[in-house]
């Protein structure tokens, strides 16, 4: 029986880590991977005291400083399903049907990338559909892309893959780009990249892979097609919580609803962070903060069980 | 006339700073310094992405982080007023008289040490009495101190003066140290230290230096004396919000009232992130992530002034 269950191996729960071994909980982290959304950015410019890190670097990191810390770590599976049980402590199982026990659990477990959901999405994953460039980008040295998505994470993969390709189209639906100006400037000076707004995407064509994509100019009401090997989609992400179903409340983005002051959720001992929860900011160092307040909470909330259990005695 | 200033150099307004000029801000930062309350820490292990950092090289690093963007930097003054004008902007006044225009403001000011309020406290400041270790244990080789507080940084204390004198005495009101047990038991390990609960501080004495300490044992209801030349206050803190009366709430810490979802107060265009406001839990990387929530809320909100005032057109 842990103390603490946490999943999610991302700055939310490294830093709910951190924390919660230094107040001697006895904890378990479950990720799949120490790379998520942040270890997909190709750099990291705006997490304070590192100028310049790539987001790889960073996790490792992170993962690095976890790791000095006692802490239990399953690397490598997924949680399938939380219950509550009778006694108000929690089962947790895996993917691969392992089961924990713990007295409180700690949901850090982010988002996944949203998708297109159009024709050839599915079909040509891996064969020129990616959404990661800093996992993919090198494969398409002296290929054609396109990025799909105007954000700091659409305009960060073009700037990431004009090291590899001579022509990289960013596709974005809206009338102006959503990166901060910093990053626009940058994709500016480079000659390489070709904004495109107005865009809406309707179809990714190809035999075994890629071979061009085709959209819609919302401007001019007409049907468009590039001639590409690769589509990197960037439209954002979805939150990754399939295993928490009926323990939590959902806002209309699918996030974990939170008490922003208390941090707690429906659930006694079941508490969020990070940006699977609504906290309307996604940004690594806020999530790494959402995470220790998330921490503590856990403390003070199992303090508090400790002593209602002696006073029951 | 800047877009926004940011006021305090610590965690919270060095992130502001940085994700404000990243957002094309037209910013000015003001600080009296930039140690705070980090760079009086001497060993920070939980900022997630360093092993282990003294306050002072944490500080160094995010200063550094934040001159890499385009950002005005006042270091040396302090804030002594902000009054709001008739056109919704704000004038900041400085104890040297500057005054300074912006549209928007971060109170980002952070904490003073809180003071014991005993009899010789004020008067052998500098002459034994101290709030920093840092700063000041070098000054106390071979010397016996007390450390006031049993928290985190009444135990830090202790460990850093370890390496200077010979005796150390830690005394904490309550029956139960506060510190993180990874702390508390490296104080254990050092014979040096030694820890002192149900103590009521009475009275520091001494003729031109200090010379003793006077305490109540709460338990054994008895006056006590200690021989030290050295007091290092760590009880806590208290909000530097002197300059802002008037323009925001408080609650009964004295701490700025913010709304924990959209991060306003009560003056529009006037932000506040940080330990200076009632964010239950003051830590580095949470104080950086409000920052960060304040910052991109000032963004927001010039936007819409913007909107406005062309509507207005």
């Amino acid at each position: 029986m842990y103390d603490l269950i946490i999943i999610g191996g991302g700055p939310a729960g490294i830093a709910a880590g951190i924390y919660a071994t230094r107040k001697k909980l006895n904890t378990l982290l479950i990720s799949r991977d120490f790379i998520g959304q942040v270890g997909k950015a190709f750099l990291i410019e705006n997490y304070p005291g590192f100028e310049e890190i790539r987001g790889v670097a960073l996790m490792e990191r992170f993962k690095k400083h976890l790791e000095k810390f006692a802490i239990d770590i399953n690397e490598g599976e997924e949680v399938s399903k939380i219950s509550k049980r009778k006694d108000g402590t929690f089962e947790v199982t895996t993917s691969q049907k392992d089961r924990y026990f713990a007295r409180a659990i700690i949901v850090a477990s982010g988002r996944d990338p949203r998708p297109l959901e159009i024709p050839g999405e599915k079909e040509f994953l891996g064969r020129g559909v990616s959404y990661c460039t800093t996992c993919d980008a090198p494969l398409f040295q002296d290929k054609d892309v396109v990025v799909i998505g105007g954000g700091n994470s659409g305009f960060g993969a073009a700037l990431e893959l004009s090291k590899y390709c001579p022509k990289i189209y960013i596709l974005h639906r809206g009338s102006k780009p959503r990166a901060d100006e910093i990053v626009q400037e940058r994709v500016k000076k480079t000659k390489k990249i070709k904004v495109l707004l107005n865009t809406d995407i309707k179809e990714i064509k190809g035999k075994n892979f890629v071979e061009s994509i085709v959209y819609q100019d919302l401007k001019i009401k007409k049907q468009k097609t590039i001639i590409v090997q690769g589509v990197f989609v960037q439209i954002g992400s979805i939150p990754a919580t399939g295993f928490v179903r009926g323990l939590v409340d959902f806002n209309e983005k699918d996030e974990i609803k939170i008490d922003s002051k208390t941090f707690s959720i429906k659930t006694p001992g079941l508490f969020a962070a990070g940006d699977v929860t609504d906290v309307p900011i996604k940004q690594i160092v806020v999530a790494a903060g959402e995470g220790v307040k998330a921490a503590l909470s856990v403390y003070e909330y199992l303090q508090n069980v400790k002593i209602k259990n002696q006073n029951a005695k």
